[in-house]
Order: structure tokens, then C-alpha cells, then sequence
């Protein structure tokens, strides 16, 4: 009996760590499908109108692959693309980061002061902040552009105590530190990988996982739930990408992805 | 009297620090039109073959632009498209960055110990470490991938001793200082731009700059000189290509750049 299939995007492999959180709690699908466009990551540097045509195209291959829902497991396309995906995708469920986490931020504040971190595009588009201050409009924001983020995670700068890691996120975080937000959201599914730096610099600060927050908005009842299988696709090497995916998805789960070419799409 | 036309492409702005040097020397063109693949940059962390498939549209797109010859301003495209790119196309001249930079090594060097820095496809490729060793087989190669280096340049982690540039720096360099090498191959068009944090970690060592070995080698008699005006080109939006070439091109120099679409070539 089929459950029916599940697409998952994102820039590259960032989004494994959303994948990560839905697969620890039950979901109406027996496929899920994962798309990593590692060919042109990262999105979040790019122009609007590239990270929407990109998105766009991401779509496209996943519906052709079948799936019946969308988990937008990027924040920069989740800032940058909504609204242009809604209209163009109006007859399949798109979900995003922004909804899930501004209102798990919303619920979670005691002050009102929440801090945003994500890509230069997101923060550019302004949609977390706006989202919060729909829900809100007392809510103080402090946004920070953290482009340094996702390399340092790329590159394996995430050893305990490592000081450039340390440093880099002093440096970034300074605003919300002392604008003295009382929750911050990891704008960015790179982010939860620098969880414990960021926690050092903002003790007693709640922070906020988009992946968390999506698995609890799609999970079901067990009863209904199905025994995903997860196929992985890529638009660069697929050797790469398989060496990395466990870092992401933070367990030895064996990952074989297909290379496919995005372009076409 | 028409010069001709020279074609200059990068992955991104870093191919701008090689473009300065060109226009620094007299060359026989009166027309430049340089090409920077935004939408798709970094090569430097993909694969052999999709650094190859893009460098084969760049070329593309300049050769229907008018180019007569090639200048591949682009570490990584030189060292791992570079005879794919010669095999296509062989009927227009084509020089990259490895054998003009391996030559001026060659020459700097008393003790023989050569370093190479590059992004992860380059040294991955091993293309300096062979040149170097055709030329002499006794040389000693410490190659290093640098992959933070093109993020920190590119996010302005450039001011003079930042702390984060400096640790960084250290860290990568650590080998190269070690193993003692006298003479360093700056092997990716960013970084001319770290060099004073380079040369701290490594005193008395001879930085290698691939744009000012090109332009020493493109140079031709002042009479035969044109005066050349620069086109550029860029696959993402050209207003941040603008905002930031005069830090790569070193000068005021206007920019005003014409967005295309680079999957179509």
C-alpha cells in the first residue's frame, strides 16, 4: 500500500540535517527523496532572482521524481523563493523554514528580543523578521549575516573549542549578545552544526532548529505512519557528497546518492 | 585599426587580481572582455568533471563574444580543465596560470622546496606539484588546499591582522613552514589579496603571483600595444560584481558589468 513520497531540497548538504530530524519521527510517506544541488551550492551569496531560478528548477526535478510534498530544507531559498515557488507550485504542499521557526521563536521568547542568524540572502529578504513581527509586532529582531558559517562548517572547522570557529562567532554574534535577545534562530540548515560555539557565546539563550521545528509540524500518528525509504540525488559527485552526508545527518546511516543534471530541469 | 579581442574568465571576482596585472603591462589587444561565473562559484570544492563542463560554457560564451585568445584566470580551472580545454579547443591560444607560475617558481628558488596553495581541486589535481617536478625532478613540493581562504576574501575577512585571517593562515600554513620551502605559489587568483598575512606566517619567503607572471608573459613592445577598454560579463546580479570588483582590481576603476546566462553555452 503506497504512503506516497516526500521531496526534500536544499543548496547542498545543509538540508541533511532537517532530513536528519524527519527521520526521527514518524511521517506519512514511505519515499523520501533528497536533493542536494552540490554543483552551484552555496545559494545564500547569490541575487534573488538566481537562488529563484535555481529553486525553481530543484522543484521541477523532484515533482518529476514523484514527489507528492515539498520540505524546503534551505533557508536561503525559504527567505529568498516562497512566494515565486507558491505561485508557479500552487497545487502541491511547499513548506519552508521561516513559518515553523518564527513560530516556535514566537512561543519560545520571555523578552520579546529574538535574534536571526542566516546567509547574506536571507537576511537581505528581511522574511524572518517579518514573519516575527506578523505574529508579534512588539517583537525586537536582530539580524546578522553570517556568511563565514557554512564554510567553516564545509571545511571541518567544527573541532571542539576550535578558536577560529570561536572567534568567527564572537564576532558575529556581538549584536544579539548585547542587544540581549533571549532566543536565536539558526537561520540556516548549516547552523545546528555550530550549535555548541554559538551556545558558548549566548549562555542561557534558546535556540531554534529549523529542522526540529519542521519534523514536529509534519509528524503523524504512529499508526499512520510509514517506513521511509530515502533516495539521494546531487548535481555534483556523488562519492563527495556520500563521504560528507553522515557528518549532516549525524549517524553512520550508509548513503549512496545518484548524480543528476539540474540544468536540465 | 582593430588589435583584436582577449578573453579573461574567472569563477568568480578573483580572476580580477590577474586582469589588473594585464592591464599594468602593454598587450597587443585593444579590446578585454572579462567573464566571472557567479552564479556557479566556487569551482574550487566541485569535482573534475563538473569544473570542466562549466569551464567548457565559459570559453564558449567568450569565443561567440569575439575572444581570439584566452586567459584562464581561474587556479582551478587551470589545473584540472586545462587539457580537456586544449583538446576542444585547440585552433585559439589558451594560457592558464600553472606553467608561467611553475616557471617563475623554478627560477625563484635557492634551496629547491617549492610550496603550493590552492583550493581543494587544484590540489587535488596535483598539476603545480607535476609541473614543478617536470621541470625539476628534484624539487620538493608541499602542497596545501586552502579552502577558507576564497570564503574569507570574499566576506571581508581582510582587514589589516584580523585575528581570524591570522589563525587561519597559521593553521595552513603550518606545513610549508615547516618543510622549510623558500618560494610559495599563490595558486588561486584570491590570494594576492592575503598576502601580507601570508608573508607574516612565512618571512623571507618569494610569494609566486599568478596574475604578474601572465602579465610578464602576455606583454608585447610598447609599439605594438593597444589601449584596451574592458567588457564585463557575470552569470548572477551585476550590481554586487560592481560593488566589489575595485577591491580585487585595486583601483577606482568604474565597473559596470552585463549579466548573462551562462547554461545556455
Amino acid at each position: 500500500l503506497s504512503k506516497g513520497c516526500l521531496g526534500v531540497f536544499d543548496s547542498g548538504v545543509g538540508g541533511l540535517t532537517v532530513l536528519r530530524e524527519l527521520l526521527n519521527v514518524p511521517i506519512a510517506y514511505d519515499r523520501v527523496l533528497y536533493f542536494g544541488d552540490t554543483g552551484r551550492v552555496p545559494y545564500g551569496s547569490r541575487s534573488a532572482e538566481t537562488i529563484i531560478q535555481y529553486a525553481r528548477q530543484d522543484v521541477h526535478f523532484l515533482l518529476e521524481m514523484g514527489a507528492e510534498e515539498i520540505i524546503i530544507a534551505c533557508g536561503t531559498v525559504s527567505a529568498a523563493a516562497m512566494d515565486d515557488l507558491r505561485r508557479e507550485f500552487d497545487d502541491i504542499p511547499l513548506t519552508g523554514m521561516i513559518e515553523v521557526s518564527a513560530r516556535a521563536a514566537a512561543r519560545a521568547t520571555q523578552n520579546g528580543i529574538i535574534g536571526v542568524l542566516g546567509t547574506q540572502a536571507t537576511i537581505r529578504n528581511g522574511a524572518y523578521q517579518r514573519q516575527l513581527q506578523a505574529i508579534n509586532r512588539d517583537f525586537r529582531v536582530i539580524s546578522t549575516p553570517c556568511p563565514l558559517f557554512v564554510p567553516l562548517v564545509e571545511y571541518g572547522f567544527t573541532g571542539e573549542n576550535d578558536p577560529i570557529t570561536r572567534l568567527t562567532c564572537q564576532r558575529y554574534l556581538e549584536d544579539i549578545r548585547a542587544g540581549g535577545a533571549d532566543t536565536v534562530i539558526l537561520g540556516c540548515t548549516h547552523y545546528p552544526l555550530l550549535a555548541p560555539f554559538i551556545a558558548e557565546c549566548l549562555p542561557g539563550v534558546t535556540l531554534i532548529n529549523n529542522g526540529i521545528e519542521v519534523a514536529k509540524a509534519l509528524a503523524c500518528p504512529e499508526e499512520s505512519a510509514g517506513a521511509p525509504r530515502v533516495e539521494y540525488f546531487v548535481s555534483d559527485d556523488s562519492a563527495a557528497f556520500d563521504r560528507n552526508a553522515g557528518i549532516f545527518l549525524g549517524s553512520s546511516r550508509q548513503v549512496r546518492s545518484t548524480r543528476i543534471d539540474i540544468e536540465r530541469y
